[in-house]
């Protein structure tokens, strides 16, 4: 296999689509992120997690689901005629360890922004966002495009905690990696722990569409106010898969009923096509929970719609 | 455990949510109903059931994937704040014995509204909603708002018997429980045994929204249409989990796809906040057909939502 | 039990519907098609099925879960009161040879014609289209409307075999069997091989409605459409359960995400009601990748569905 | 298809297994026993279970997985050579009504056994042996071969109740419907409601071989002593699934870990082979339960060796 | 409910054992170990796990599970006639810190200690073996029965940690809370790391049965050589569920084929009556890795064995 | 990646095993078997499948199932410190034409030969033998060493096919790829369609040992007759999964109940050691049937014991 630059996935019409071994869209698997534009990887960690684990065995089901997409999204982009992408394979990162992997993270995808590539990260937990706007966006924050039906702005867990897959974007927002004014959170639904828990993101200048706003407004008009709020600012976009309803995407640790179908949150992410991305990924989805691999297929395609849109650009 | 006042659910950010023996969102259990303001109490009885059973494991689950939900609803309510809530455990019942069961029931909710507490209760098959009516009603006819694909006032069944999960609210009405033109019932379809099944509902005053009719008006009409048809008699809500799709509620044992989404079941039972209700129910979640438990997640979020418009009055 | 004419279904308040040999609609088996109106047929084949198999298993699922149907449509249509019906079993096919079971299959089907049936028929992967039609329309072109996730128009796969599931409908233009600016294309979506996979269709004159296009009509929109483009022609109806989300029938070999609710697909299917119906299929659910059942009902309910668009006819 | 005489199941070389409507092993359905030998009968019944349900699901899946087992058995028994054989359908239940329920069950085995011909029963709960055995031995007590976990011989349930899925040898023995000493209990195990539990089967005379002196002996030794115990009597076989481990059999209501391999179990009733089997039944199949259909399949392959110890008697 | 004393389960006989809220073994549950002979607690923590999660939520699912159990063991104990017995609910643990859960478990299991109770726990995983032996055994080393299909005797894990689900005996070792000439690990097997993998506990003086020692022993003569090893000192037992073939316990994290059947695990637990047993626990089941519950109750009937064997002491 | 010698998986105490790529043992990739001494190669192919398909997608899931498998086999043999072992992909196939794949999969393995190493193959169905056979054997006949439940030496099937699962060692002794006398069949059970199945093997001189003849001589006695009859010529070890009992391996098309356990499998493959073993497959693997996989887990161990059988040589 050559490290760069390459033709995209295998042909699904010679080799078929069940058969090799499983990468992102079947993709070539490339040692770095030098030569390529964008490059899937798999974050798989898990252990920021409060509630129902499962999603460090996120990126292996989601390579394997990802078999069943083909080369050009239905809505005509053929991003492998424009992008060289590549499946880097995954970040290392140690169970036992949150502030250590922090670190593996962080300094994994700053090789990829060193290489000049986009990446789109595959989770694990949603803390894992956090090391990635730090290995992209220390120099200067960027607007955020955040689906979710948690805001995940907790202060901590267990008193002392600040790093747990609830709080990666109050500690964004605090070390300056996301301009709270360009952060937009769409689809925000579900119990809170107390009624405050908004708090924080409203303060700080979150604009919040939280699904009963969500509902009335549909996909076409939330887009619209997402692109208004991030403007013209490189922006981030992280997809929680739990934004989607759990008869979509069961397969998640804090699911909310309630949620957006897969048509929704597709037309939405095809949306945002055009923006100056410089980084996604799609967490929280965890194999172990789900059932009959929709979720992972859900997760791998919206892999492949983030990197439409930013072939779209 | 303190039977009478309680703070509430367990705290999560103290105690994780996986952890701690399973109730009802993760309130203490109490003895009875006394000093409560709403109870929830799980019926455990599937010997009503004219196809596939299983319903009787249904609290159970209910109780387990309730551990899920947190303390204040996403619209603000927070029910803790305003009532005292607890768990009484399950009903009694016999499962091999209806008209003995029908008896136990009765007491059973009779004690709760002796005690003065408002009961929402976890079946179990339809046929629970009778003599907790009897309970609650038989002194005064009731309002009665019913979610579900099937009217549930059949004749009876294998010609002699007039007690299934499909004949309720016709029992209901011969004895005077509910007040038929106060009665509103909400996403019937599916096939039918003949032409004339929804005959006595419609003959006898019933307000009935079929799915057809709901697709046209959408939640918010829905609901104003149920308040309407109501008024402002006491109140009964019964839901049949089979009013939400197969896609989101597989786990049911007479399910009829074209169902409602969670999302839409959720905004109509938000909208009952205020009435005043008297009791409620989630009927025919049945673990052993589910999967991945998210019709379990789907029924105990309603309990939940039932509690919050409770609260809200 | 007796061939010709019947009563329909075996009453279900008299034997529970989970008693009894499962059969299409608890319907009798006839051993051919001679005396009835409408027929139920398995085609257990996947022969031609490109990626995931097990489409083989769908009849014999379908007629399982056909058995929580009843006699009655919810829109009022009581086929059997209109119609003689019956279950004729399932077509011979050769599980190793793809010519030999377009043959079989048509055979199968040309008796049925020659009977003066509509045959309804339950696949099987989506190539049996082209044999039935070849059955049902080889001396003269028929309408189409076909629902569906993947246009089937394709050349051909592997180099040289011009029969996969993927191309049935290339193939029936090629043939003559369907008249190409009667033939409409309903709900089609899903990443492709390359941006001019829908350009035999385009050319040929098919009416596509892409799920973009789709949401923005809506069911009813979209069925007039369909009744237009069909005009007055006999027409045959083909319905992929992949057209359905995935969340609502995950139980195929090619899902993909973003699809038609069933709530949208029965008022689409109920919306042909009166149209010129010589034949029908439900293709593509595939049991072993199921999940509790709910692609076989779905499955099952849109052969009912279609039984009753005829009836209402 | 005829309803005498028959030439054994569907030819499997001609006609895959995964095609044709599912019946037991793939034979001719018969509209009654008259003209037959052994016939297969299902008993869609469990109203008598005290804790899961379920095995009202039985016979359509063990009809169903009895597709994987052709005509000849391992050890060379054929039975279709010998014998003719036919699926009768299933057995009339009031899921309702416990006492209807056996005077049905009663009355259809009664015309079996009028019809000259021995029934091979899928149940449905253990109680479904009781009016078999009525309608089979009224006239002169039997041997009776009961391979269980549990003993059976409860004296009622809910204080009153004397019919439920753990009483029916016990009812047997009060009306000598079995001889005590000429009955052979085989893999009891499991933990018991009390000390005594047991002892009315002892005291009665029965032979109880419970798990931990079945491991010693092993399935050789266990046929010896069933036959030495049975001697020369006319002899009634009961199978509930649950005497096999839960790895093999999951799908029953009352599982017992510490059970039976299907190797064990497949040995000892070819074991049985010669004796005079007036009736036999394959309990406690619970689909719902069931996970990869391996507990229907062992049900089915059990009903086979029943009809090849039969067939080679 | 009383907190002292009682009589052991709910009757099944009067309340269905699918009714109530899940206990383990349906007890009462406790506010603590005060006045019992021996308590049940959960311990859900899989914070320790090198690969596959999930046996956080261990505890819930074996408190549901053992619901099967019924009072009396099938060898003729009858724990709660001899013993007060209760439920003390779940150990207190911090899901993100592994030394904080490690004080926080011995701290729970020191004040079981000081009530003068027997402990049972339910993991979580196997690290929690290592605080409850610190909280047992810190004054005196104990005898150590360990089933296991790994000897978890490991150095460390990602170089510095010391405490992972693979090291807690080796620890036990250094902190002299076990004996190491009286610990006997029964069943290891399955592929290792290195040649080295068993040099240390061989070193320590462990008395290792690999598998293929205990296939040619038998469960018999592997209990007397266990009794041997240990002699009379004070015994701690440790159940890994992995210990047991994946076929019966496919539910934990690192399954390894080849393993006990439950019938061997459940006579040579059985045969440990009598030895001095401070404290047991049964660890590693994973309830979303497990299918059919059947992991789940494997888990809770050794806790039950456990128990039988201490009150046969 | 370096496609020549390696030093085997990656360490799993760096690298967690639910991280990175999934190849067979965590290997490396490699373009071709150049330079390795044995290779894992996947056939994704179940066009030859006479009843349920799937075993297609047994590649990827045995992939994905043997990062649970470490370096070292645990009676000793580390085959890494021996060998250089690869993951050399998936052969090519044509799921639409038997006979090219009858092609195509003889060249692969023909280059594997060419190159020196020994292949072992993950299949796919049971007709992948033939070739590979084909690849290895067509100079000289060689003895084969078979675990199966079924003989696979029929005639053909529906009709004139002579090439599906069910008969590849009747071709292989047709062109005298194997030696008949040298063959040994090991665990034949189950139906079959006529009493004569097994004369083709017993004719031609195989030598069957049937399970109940494999019950009573036990594992070690079995791989003694088998090694008595390969003697001392180059063998072919094919290994179907469904020799195991459905309870360890229920993700199979043609399962047959009495199997083994994984424990005597286990114990009979590395008994092999030492045998000059040229070639060897793990077949019937069908992931879509699976649960847990466990089945996936138990075929991939089954790989790894033969490449330590290999490696003891």
């Amino acid at each position: 296999m050559n490290d760069v630059r390459n033709d995209g996935p295998v042909d699904a019409t010679l080799v078929p689509r069940y058969a090799g071994i499983a990468t992102f869209m079947r993709l070539p698997v490339a040692a770095s992120a030098v030569g390529h534009d964008v490059v899937f990887a798999g974050v798989p960690y898990d252990g920021a997690t409060t509630n129902r684990p499962g999603t460090r065995h996120g990126p292996r089901e989601m390579r394997s689901q990802s078999a069943l997409i083909r080369r050009v999204n239905a809505n005509g982009v053929a991003p492998y005629e424009r992008l060289s992408v590549a499946d880097i394979g995954d970040c290392p990162t140690n169970p036992f360890d949150i502030r250590e992997t922090l670190e593996m993270i962080e300094a994994f995808f700053a090789d990829v922004r060193t290489a000049g590539a986009v990446p789109i990260a595959a989770g694990g937990d949603h803390l894992i966002s956090l090391p990635i706007l730090r290995a992209l966006a220390k120099d200067r924050p960027v607007a955020l495009i955040h689906f979710d039906s948690h805001s995940d702005t907790g202060p901590g867990y267990f008193g002392v905690n600040p790093y747990t897959h609830g709080t990666p974007f109050r500690r964004a927002v605090e070390e300056r990696l996301i301009i709270p004014e360009r952060t937009v959170q769409i689809g925000i639904r579900g119990s809170v722990y107390s009624k405050g828990d908004l708090d924080f993101a409203r303060d700080a200048g979150f604009r919040i569409i939280e699904m009963e706003e969500a509902m009335d407004l549909g996909p076409r008009a939330i887009v619209e106010e997402a692109r208004r709020v991030v403007g013209e600012a490189p922006v981030y976009v992280s997809f929680d898969i739990d934004c989607i309803d759990p008869s979509a995407a069961p397969g998640t640790g804090t699911p909310e009923i309630g949620g957006f179908t897969t048509r929704e949150a597709q037309r939405m992410v095809r949306g945002l096509a055009g923006l100056p991305i410089i980084g996604a990924d799609v967490v929280e989805v965890s194999p172990p929970l789900d059932v009959g691999g929709i979720t992972a297929l859900a997760g791998a395609t919206m892999m492949f719609e983030l990197l439409s849109a930013i072939a779209a650009g």
